[in-house]
């Protein structure tokens, strides 16, 4: 099991969780029961992955099953676009309990710092990038706003942690000004060709820990058919990463997800194989050295996949960069 | 004299502009005065310049001498961060136009994206990044309650047009969920180590004019003594540009204002030298290739010399990358 992480609001959760993204519905339910299974008690989800009801199925079981309890797991999801307006915040929330067959949540980011127009759950859900029948559209609530309505959410016991994700610094500056709950979490895009080490110690100085998603780089987004993925080196086959892995003698994979664990971050690496899944659960059996870590730091390119200027909608949306 | 740009409320105002940062006290009377003398109409100014009342000195001789009328002058300022809460956003616009001795500014910008902790004038003003005795603090106002007191100094017509200068994209896209009045203007760093083309073409499309600022790059901050401009290969000895420049038999100065400007942005130069100054309003007088232009843009090395990080309050000040 991983080593657990004390968040700001004095609750600890597991620093190696076991991220959602991308994993099929046909086999979902039965991955999250085997990672639960193998040791894995963070689950990282998403309105918008598309798969809770089967996130949901797979906790349920293990928990009939006497796998786990359900106060031993750290259960997240994530606020979508269409849903920043207060009203529609509780509209997400049910849904998402709903589909997960749960009371409650440990962890509710907002997903992305982009409020879209809201597009009813029966006309589709989740919605992805659709606004409705006009292409794309905007809903006037600022950010604060919404995060108000999830610091509601905690007051009524249906969330535990607030978190904030793809947010900038200068972004969650604004957002303190105005928050009553500080953010317990901050999720971003991290790996060697995008370190963000000034924001990733901003945060960390305000208490805010930092969850580094696509630790693997490229690799997340060739499926998605990323032009700029599939440009960029693979951070498997990358030479610095490789004799640093050779020199300790561990898998390009442990090199990268121990790199971000030794900077301070919790990490949500996904896997379908189950061996792969039991290894990344143990990348903290050993240490990088301060001059492995400042050659990956080196590689750093300030280059981000996951940036809304590619999403189809520029210049309607701007750019994180 | 310069060509007009018509901002989105209407209000037309020149594309090049005086800029007032670093003018020294001593000689900013004469030197605003003898601008106007040769055509300039905008003058960018700040409560931080420290200059203000030397700005409006020049300003009302050059009135009192008939040469020019007061509506013919666009006259800037700018809301230094410790002012940030709506009562003394209406105590800073006081001493500006008390300073610049005006009843009315046409362009006042939230000049960071940064609410420092109030320093009464009395103790010290400008403040710069002073915040009282205790070292860096700040205020609790969103950016959203400083420029609604903005929209409220409009209403009262003590501002004619609204900017905010050293703002992301995220950061206006949420801005503009609960702004009544769009900003008219949007100033950057910009130049050809930071030349920010998606946050442009993004502002530009949603009607918000842009300004450039440190159109020589790191030139300005040498004199700030900043280890990165000392660092960075001058713009004005830089081969691209001096290649450029040779072709169509112009300074590097008016190629890199003249790409500024062939990008649709408006520019603040600053000279001590008058025959520099004229020079600079007459920029606009050749076209450069689009080929100058792609090669001065690949020039781009997200290179940043104004970032808050380095002010001496990181990491308690987010990084602007």
């Amino acid at each position: 099991m991983s080593a657990l992480i004390k968040l700001n609001n004095g609750i600890s959760i597991p620093q190696i969780g076991f991220g959602c993204w991308k994993v099929d519905k046909a086999t979902c339910a039965q991955q999250i029961y085997d990672a639960i299974k193998v040791g894995y008690r963070l689950f990282d989800g998403a309105q918008d992955y598309g798969n809770e009801k089967e996130v949901g199925q797979g906790i349920n079981k293990a928990i009939a099953d006497g796998l786990v309890k359900r106060e031993e797991l750290t259960v997240v999801s994530k606020l979508w676009n269409n849903y920043h307006a207060p009203n529609n915040v509780k509209l997400a929330i049910k849904k998402v309990l709903s589909d997960l067959q749960l009371d409650y949540l440990d962890i509710f980011y907002i997903h992305f710092p982009i409020a879209q127009k809201f597009v009813p759950i029966e006309e589709k859900y989740p919605p992805g990038f659709y606004c409705g029948p006009n292409g794309w559209e905007f809903e006037n609530v600022t950010l604060l706003e919404t995060y108000r309505a999830l610091e509601g959410l905690v007051d009524e016991g249906l969330v535990k942690s607030l978190g904030i994700s793809n947010f900038s610094g200068a972004l969650i500056q604004d957002l303190l000004r105005g928050a009553r709950i500080k953010p317990a979490l901050l999720q971003i895009e991290h790996h060697p060709y995008l370190t963000q080490e000034k924001l990733i110690k901003w945060a960390q100085a305000q208490g805010i820990s930092v969850v580094g998603y696509s630790s693997f780089g490229p690799q997340s987004f060739l499926e998605l058919d990323s032009e700029t993925a599939k440009g960029a080196v693979s951070l498997f086959q990358h030479e610095t990463i490789k004799a640093i892995a050779d020199k300790h003698n561990v898998s390009t994979a442990k090199v990268l997800l121990r790199w971000a664990t030794q900077r301070g971050l919790l990490i949500i690496p996904k896997s379908n194989k189950k061996e792969r899944l039991i290894q990344n659960l143990q990348i903290n059996d050993f240490d990088l050295t301060e001059q492995d870590i400042a050659e990956i730091n080196a590689l750093n390119l300030n280059l981000r996949f996951n940036d809304p200027w590619t999403w189809g909608a520029s210049p309607e949306i701007p750019s994180f960069i």
